[in-house]
């Protein structure tokens, strides 16, 4: 059967904008066939698009030219309507639309790999391989539509602070926190790798432009397979000239409820799509040492020694302990890179911290070194060459103030927002150790 | 000479917040050391930062604790100073800060490697080689503000059309266009590359959220030199669903006045340091066939056949005889890449398009290809493998609509917007083929 051309048709509405108000209405609807049945001389569609869906009524004496090719539809065939809107008691939305028009615009395969309304669950690889039948489901599509919430939220709370946006790059010749991890590229006939953050840059960037944000792509070539990482993540920094880590802490109790609210304004329908009953956080955020939290955490039996990393069920005891958001600072210089601060009366403790909520770390960041002597001196405490990081140390010579700053994974963040199990599930594409494709 | 600690200081003001208005306040500015006059017992201190200055006037007999601190400082060492604001007619602004207190914050080396106050030119290789100082000059600055403007106005412009942000991969298993000028990636165990566009992905998209923008990196290990090109480039993507091309140019009337007019209304300050002069350029642009153009061009003496590809100085003479943005439409099928569709009853001729603007080619785009056999014939037609694409094809078997976008090169729109010679000076870190640093 010939597929139709789209021609002067354009879409007048999308599926749930037809409302019993719109009765009498004439429209154009296109997007995909979820469901027909066929009574006779009658057939019924579900036409669905991205915002929901909308029944079709089709009579065959009104149109016998395409009844034909409606009845041949198959699952997911894209096809353009055109019709008036009725009030109706016959359908939940209490309105169809009665058909005068028809277009077969391309086809599906059948059967399809995947079942877009759910019946049958499928696996995460059999979602993945059929990624955009999977995000045509509105469970999965709202998760997108609350992330741009997110994204968009977070980079007008910046635009409204003073925070200029900075796009570093993505090729870098020096490992940023030296070794492992990190994907080689060909550079031309040079080495090169792909950033696993824009730290060193955003650090810089405090010397001309003082107050900075960037929400990009990094990279981890992390071997292990869990479902709190993935190779290509997206990534939220903020860094601060003339700033103590305390400055920052301000930032997530301004920006982290922002973000919620927004959300919480502008995707009531997705929420509800979720079934998510979301909290605002209250702020300021308990903001408690590292050495409070290993005691607290050994009371409730998970005994660490100073200097432990908290492990992933420590994160999700912290939330029980705690509730809330909670800034872990004081960390063990050991267990933080090279470029944060350490104590100055003791050089065990760095100035560096963890944000913790829903017993996720989803942001990590510190009081920086200013000092070029001091950067040189950590460096080499950390078993780092100078040498390779000369290109980023002169800039220490020009005239770096004191500044501070964090990095929020903004997958992780969505995955808290949307309740969601697998950080995989909060990207459109995840890539890992054991798929690189599509 | 020991450094002084931030402790409980605060910036109060940005320098250039400080008006006669500001007469008798107390206040806390930090930055750079610009310039230093002495006069026996006075002292005037120029503090610089990313605002603008501000003059610092010294008496010693007050300040006797630090005067001798501050007779010691270098260009461009890092200052922090309390004092109280004095209107004067002895500077510029109409203002002056009489110092309380001060600290050194850190130390700029002596002789710099390039003057701020740029009173020598630098070579732009120096420039890039001391980029913390360049982007200290006001001349240099505004651009990045002005580039944040065009991505929040961009971003805002989709918020408000109902266009859903998507990031797609990085990391690519397929050559997006097939072949050269792509850099590759070890991926774990496997080969890989990084994307020269979202192209592929993009338009898969339209299969579930129908109307779509990126904004993120992309890719071309194009080995030239030239002031048009670099090797890492910031995209901006649409796509829609049940769109032809005209749709999207519509897009193009829509969003490019909405930048100009934002960068006019939020940047006017920027634009006058830059001596810019900005005009809104007028929509709906001027749309004129390839043809047409080469019509056009005969005429100026540029003598081109049909098929050929327009070089740099044609685009710059199609500016000349348009004035304004010109979309160009109907290019040769050979001179567009496979998933450009092609004129039904012309297969010489594409639905492809570019946009040209002050002489340089902005944005390219076209209808694309939804029915999968034609998908599949025209990557053979173009000497591709369909193999090698059928990750991607396997999704046109799901139900792709009829679908239309175009991307624009971010840092090409900046520098028409800024009036810059090179693309390398939209770039904080530029990438080519000679610099991979800092």
């Amino acid at each position: 059967m010939e597929l139709d051309n789209l021609e002067n048709w354009r879409k007048s509405h999308y599926a749930n904008e037809i409302t019993p108000k719109s009765d009498g209405k004439k429209v154009v609807l296109m997007g995909w066939m979820r469901e027909i049945r066929l009574h006779g001389k009658l057939a019924f569609i579900v036409l669905a698009d991205r915002s929901g869906d909308c029944q079709i009524t089709i009579k065959e004496e009104e149109n016998s030219k395409f009844f034909e090719k409606i009845r041949s539809l198959n699952r997911e065939d894209v096809i353009a309507v055109k019709g008036t809107v009725k009030k109706t008691k016959q359908t939940v939305r209490g309105v169809e639309v009665l058909l005068s028009d028809f277009k077969l615009l391309n086809r599906a395969q059948t059967p399809l790999p995947l079942d877009v309304a759910e019946k049958t669950p499928a696996l995460f690889d059999t979602r993945l391989d059929n990624r955009v039948l999977d995000l045509r489901k509105p469970k999965v599509l709202v998760i997108f539509k609350i992330r741009g919430e997110i994204l968009r939220a977070a980079r007008e709370y910046f635009a409204k602070n003073n925070f200029m946006e900075i796009e570093t790059p993505k090729i870098i010749a020096t490992a940023t926190e030296g070794g492992a991890e990190l994907f080689p590229v060909s550079y031309f006939d040079k080495a090169a790798f792909l950033r696993q953050s824009p730290q060193l840059y955003k650090e810089l960037m405090t010397a001309c432009f003082e107050k900075v944000f960037e929400i990009g792509p990094i990279f981890r070539a992390e071997p292990s397979e869990t479902t709190r990482h993935i190779a290509e993540v997206t990534q939220m920094d903020i860094e601060i000239g003339f700033a103590t880590e305390e400055d920052t802490w301000e930032v997530f109790d301004d920006l982290i409820p922002y973000i919620y609210s927004s959300v919480k304004k502008n995707c009531a329908d997705e929420l509800k799509i979720l079934s998510a009953d979301l909290k605002v956080p209250k702020a300021p955020f308990k903001r408690v040492s590292y050495t409070e939290v290993l005691e607290a955490l050994s009371k409730k039996g998970l005994k660490l020694k100073w200097g432990e990393d908290t492990p992933p069920h420590g994160e999700k005891l912290i939330t029980e302990i705690y509730k809330g958001p909670v800034i872990v600072y004081g960390y063990p210089s050991e267990l933080k890179p090279f470029y944060i601060a350490i104590h100055e009366k003791d050089s065990k403790i760095s100035h560096g911290f963890d944000l913790i909520m829903e017993g996720l770390e989803i942001a990590s960041g510190g009081r920086r070194i200013h000092d070029p002597k001091i950067y040189e001196s950590r460096l080499k405490a950390k078993g780092l060459n100078p040498d390779n990081f000369k290109e980023i140390t002169k800039f220490y010579h020009l005239g770096m103030p004191p500044h501070s700053g964090w990095a929020i994974g903004v997958d992780r963040l969505v995955q808290v927002i949307c309740g969601l199990q697998n950080v995989r599930e909060a990207v459109l594409f995840p890539r890992d150790v054991k798929r690189l494709t599509p």
